[in-house]
């Protein structure tokens, strides 16, 4: 059975843990193992800590088939960066790499209408520019930053979305498991 | 020579131009060349053009020694997501990593200040969440996401940080600088 490390914000919120459980279940629902590391015997000093849960981390991408990302904005327009790294360092890997979001808007939208509130239009050097500061638009019919979707698209992967102008809450997993039977249905085909 | 891949948001500056040049010729200055694509043959069409960027940017980062990434908060309370993915893409590659920014406050201080305008405490669970939406403060005394200072530090790389209470803007180069130092010592340590 194929392993799945599930990558997320989820970690941050109140009910994280139990959306974590629901989508390990639904991972072996579709015959894959949720990929995860025991709590151990990490330190308690703060640095320490983060530089554990960081190997930790790693050592269990390593040991992973494919990453299942969650791409929904968190804290602004982008991605979670933890989430983001997580991505780079699989394709890297040459793992397989999948992700979802549950805000149906592509990347320029979100700059575009939650960062600059609509203030953003064609600049001198034809390129579109928030008013504000003068930086780029990036528009490339993509969820996030071109790297992200780059990444997951040329490996066969997709970055699935909640239906147009239907923004889900967090603990909705739908998109989530319609990125999961995608991943389902490249093992099949593979094999 | 070692060759540099130098990550940032700054292609999305009017003056970006500049500042990627400027960095060009401080890594020579330390002994580098800064690896990066020509201008070539890429598709038009936003979708293929973004694939074409993402599958160069890919190529030269494997035929790089190491990063050294600007996480400078990037509109929000983190480093540019692309960056984020590079980091990642780099250390699973056994690359070496280094990084900068211009914000000297640690993540958990952006956190609390810029996003939640102080509104943070702790929690019934021990741990500091944002009044608004009880999400977990990360605290590592790291300048972002675990996952990010965790990777480069793991490899022996820092994250520079400009001097305490000082912001410096984008096109200040002087902790970019403190970082190429670093990468400087590192390799000649080694060889």
């Amino acid at each position: 059975m194929k392993k799945v490390y599930i990558a997320g914000p989820e970690v941050f919120f109140p009910d994280g843990a139990d959306i974590i459980k629901r989508k390990g279940e639904l991972a072996r629902k579709y015959g894959f193992i949720a990929n995860s590391f025991e709590a151990g015997d990490f330190p308690s000093e703060k640095f320490a800590f983060g530089m554990a849960i960081s190997k930790a981390n790693e050592d269990i991408m390593r040991g992973s088939d494919f990453v299942l990302a969650n791409m929904t904005p968190f804290r602004g327009v982008s991605t979670d960066v933890g989430t983001a790294y997580e991505i780079g360092f699989m394709c890297a890997l040459g793992k397989d790499a999948f992700a979802y979001t549950n805000d149906p808007r592509f990347y320029d939208v979100r700059i575009s209408d939650d960062y600059y509130a609509g203030k953003v239009g064609p600049a001198a050097d034809g390129m579109i520019r928030g008013h504000s500061d003068g930086w780029m638009v990036e528009d490339h019919t993509m969820v996030d930053n071109l790297m992200l979707d780059g990444g997951i698209i040329a490996r066969g992967g997709l970055v699935a979305r909640s239906p147009d102008g239907v923004t889900l809450p967090w603990s909705d997993l739908s998109v989530f498991e319609l990125a999961l039977k995608a991943a389902r249905a490249f093992y099949d085909k593979a094999s």
